[in-house]
């Protein structure tokens, strides 16, 4: 069993005495070459340099206590082996196993009792799925499936939101360098009727696949935006059941399949913000970069599953990162996370993992559903550098608000097209600038200008890879994802609900009643009082 | 002479001591008909109800007096006549005028010597590069400006960063709706050379004009994609000279007519972060909308600045704004304010707020040199609703870490093409899920079941208008541009300077040494040490 509450753990005083000293980097000679050849782990293709946070030994000793103690890979292996733990005990919750990891371990043995268990007909249903993804690309491959007139699909719309949208969004751009030629992929996802209308401008709809996504086949932005894509489909006279595919539960209202052209199936135990490895990011993935290089993306993911079952924390990468983030939250003080990647593809990587991030833990009771009396998940920002260095770092590095970085860098670009302008090329100037900002925040520097001065011991970490390919992608995909769970072991929330969405559609739809009814089942109610003061009725 | 530290206010114990008992927004009955029809502000287009921000009657007289104190709008109207503001007393510093309000001051009246001041040589220097500008359009409308084989030019391309890059960008992709046919605009920022490689992809070079952009004409990242980007119009055999514009303060390394097709002019009296409305924004805007829709643009900043000079908080938009966002940093403690406006069009519109404010407010000296003790600037984050319901929504409803937020919304969609499903159109749909969040974020709500439990109290302020037009996104610029003036003029801060960015570029300037000399300055030098470890040399 686990700890019930942060302070419950052994390490928590401990943590706290020591956050009171937390290892000074602006010390002259912190960051010495033994330190920073020390504080470095490595797993599949990534590299961790965190010789950058405020730990020492004492504090990795702490934090190896923090992990044992809350049985932090325990309770990961056993979210693995299909264990129902999306769950409040004692109240109603969703009662549900956690399994978007199935889909990548349609690679491991199935007879491994230990690390299978309860997962392997989810497993055995990815893998179902799987082979129809194949099948369905090797058909449009080899015109089996094409247009009305015979030629090929090039552009696939999705029609998505929240998890069904930015997942698989920021990992097409990251990787649409390796797209086929003539394959391109849209997204549309805000209720906003602007986003639909902006993005059919000038698409050849009869050349366009869409696939809608829903698990539950009622979400009323993309039901809405369905209903509005099939409505041009139809205007320009084309068999919308030729074009359109979906992904959708089973048996959900949108499981229809005389209205689609192909089904693909996601399932309850996966959350929409971890589905980027089911079919929901799948079949874009797979259509942009053909099911091969798909395949790649998930055993990247699976090779850093993988390595969460490690109890080291040096040699676990996701949970090292999950408890220095602890360290920094909960001892240290930083309310928000940046992530920071020093590579234009990931240019919606941020945005991914602040909806995994915080919809997963930003929570306020624990398992038990008592008051948690810690903070919990960080709020998550951050965009592309060197683009940031022009914009926000000023504040990360001379404010009094101490924002924690994650960096992420690439030793090659991936078009690998470079020239060289002063001595140096393009990629050695973003890599250069990626080193000088995770020391600079570090050690900071002194003037006697007050305005100069750099107070520095802003923690960071810098993870590095080769080249972001798919299956590096998968890797720190995953990286991220196992983080976010362990964290969530640490402090004992549930990552896997998000209660905290339904006031706000409990509240749109009595407005949306207002509009249809025409007047409002209340007078007096705030949202009729706005409506008619902001003129909307 | 305004106060040295926020503590110097008079008002500033009353504000502690009314931050204890903070306006309840979960009483019952708390956001009742009087109050959110007395808490609504107008000013221009916009319509500003912050009935649901944790203030009552005291509260707002405190904070009329913490504007008066500051003498907030004196400063306001001191920074548009041109004083020298943007310094430190006794410290080196950059010692500038801050006249980004000049561009849109060319509508004044040149002998309203109160406002005018010493902005005069900067508005008739204004005057004369929107006269170059609205000439140029000219020419390429009537075809006097065409490619080598004389066909019009349908393409262009933004190469800049931080400044020069996210506030045109984020302009651009709310106004494209208005753009004239065949005129696109595409943006390269980052030196990750994949920025550049990807963004050139598909482009039909020979129909390409490209505007590069640095004021000091010495932005590192800048020149290299400049020559990034001349190397491939050499190689397709294209006269760079007819094709590249640039934009940069006179007589900097890149004032040269030879190497350009045209030359605009920025000056330094404009930061970068404020640089939209000149010429930065100005020629690819009026590029792709036409000269006329970016002179509405700049009206609808310059209806702005003049509701910028009212010294009642309730009726200067900017100005509420400003102080609304001290109380909910200073006395309510959010470390954070989310921007979330519910319009796709504005998917970019918080990056640029993110650069504006917390680049201008990320500070911890005062004007005099010394350390603050309170918090300045906060971090600004933020996506389009609805689509920051399906993300990260959870977190702000129901995590104890208080988010203050900023909902954007417009009664009518710009593209006009909507349909109805379920009785509802769908910006009908997009609008009462903005009001539903908003009033929900507020109230809060109770429950048995502790994880169906929204404490509430979560403040945030309702910004609305009309339709996202030229002239409203030049209010709704403005109106955030002079609030985070008006905050700097508050924490009596230099919000105009940005010495935080320096650090980062020395370091990095040593790290390109050791890459141009294959060898370090110093062996045991952090960044070599990582150099080497991470296996970048």
């Amino acid at each position: 069993m686990a700890t019930k509450n942060l302070k419950d753990n052994k390490a928590h005083a401990k943590l706290e005495e020591l956050s009171k000293k937390a290892f000074d980097l602006t010390a002259e000679g912190a960051l010495s070459k033994d330190r920073l050849k020390e504080y470095r782990s490595d797993a599949g293709s990534l590299q961790m340099f965190y010789g950058t946070q405020r730990v020492n030994e004492e504090t990795m000793s702490a934090l190896q206590e923090l992990a044992d103690d809350s049985k932090a890979v325990d309770q990961f292996q056993s979210m693995l082996r299909g264990d129902v733990i999306n769950k409040i005990d004692g109240h109603e919750c969703e009662n549900r196993q956690v399994l978007h990891t199935a889909v990548r371990n349609v690679f491991a043995d199935l007879n491994d009792e230990k690390n299978i268990g309860k997962s392997v007909d989810a497993i055995k249903a990815a893998q179902a799925e799987l082979d129809k993804l194949d099948k369905f690309c090797k058909e449009i491959a080899s015109g089996a499936i094409s247009n009305t007139v015979g030629q090929p699909f090039t552009d696939l719309v999705l029609v998505g939101i929240g998890g069904s949208d930015l997942g698989p969004r920021a990992i097409y751009l990251a990787l649409k360098k390796y797209a086929m030629p003539q394959r391109r992929v849209h997204f549309i996802s805000n209720v906003d009727p602007d986003d639909a209308a902006a993005t059919l401008n000038g698409l050849d709809l009869s050349k366009t696949l869409v696939t809608v996504i829903s698990k539950s086949g009622g979400t009323l932005e993309t039901l809405t935006n369905e209903t509005f894509v099939a409505d041009r489909f139809k205007s320009a006279g084309l068999p919308v059941n030729k074009h359109f595919i979906c992904v959708t539960g089973e048996g959900s209202p949108m499981d229809n399949p005389s209205k689609y052209l192909r089904t693909f199936y996601m399932f309850d135990y996966i959350g929409g913000r971890y589905s980027v490895t089911s079919m929901v990011g799948g079949v874009i993935l797979a259509f942009a970069l053909g099911y091969k290089k798909f395949e790649d993306f998930l055993r990247g993911a699976r090779k850093m599953d993988l390595n969460s079952l490690e109890t080291d924390i040096t040699k676990n990468l996701p949970l090292l990162a999950a408890v220095l983030g602890v360290w920094n939250r909960n001892y240290l003080g930083s309310e928000t996370l940046a992530v920071l990647p020093y590579s234009q593809a990931l240019s919606r990587f941020a945005a991914h993992l602040q909806q995994c991030d915080m919809e997963s833990n930003g929570k306020r009771i624990n398992r038990q559903g008592e008051a948690l009396e810690e903070a919990t998940g960080p709020i998550v920002w951050g965009e592309p550098g060197t683009n940031g260095q022009h914009a926000f770092y000023q504040l990360i590095h001379q404010s009094e608000t101490v924002v924690a970085c994650d960096f992420i860098g690439f030793k090659k670009s991936q078009y690998e097209q470079d020239l060289k302008v002063k001595g140096t090329t393009s990629q050695e100037k973003l890599n250069a600038n990626l080193l000088a900002q995770s020391i600079g925040l570090a050690t900071g520097k002194s003037s006697d200008n007050p305005n100069k001065v750099f107070p520095g011991n802003r923690p960071n970490s810098l993870i590095m890879a080769d080249q972001l390919t798919p299956e590096v992608m998968g890797q720190l995909l995953a990286f991220y994802e196992n983080k976010i769970a362990f964290q969530g072991f640490i402090w004992n929330i549930n990552s896997f609900d998000q209660e905290g969405v339904q006031l706000g559609k409990v509240l749109a739809n009595e407005i949306l009643d207002t509009y249809t009814e025409g007047k409002p089942a209340d007078a007096n109610s705030p949202s009729y009082i706005l409506m008619k003061e902001a003129g909307l009725i």
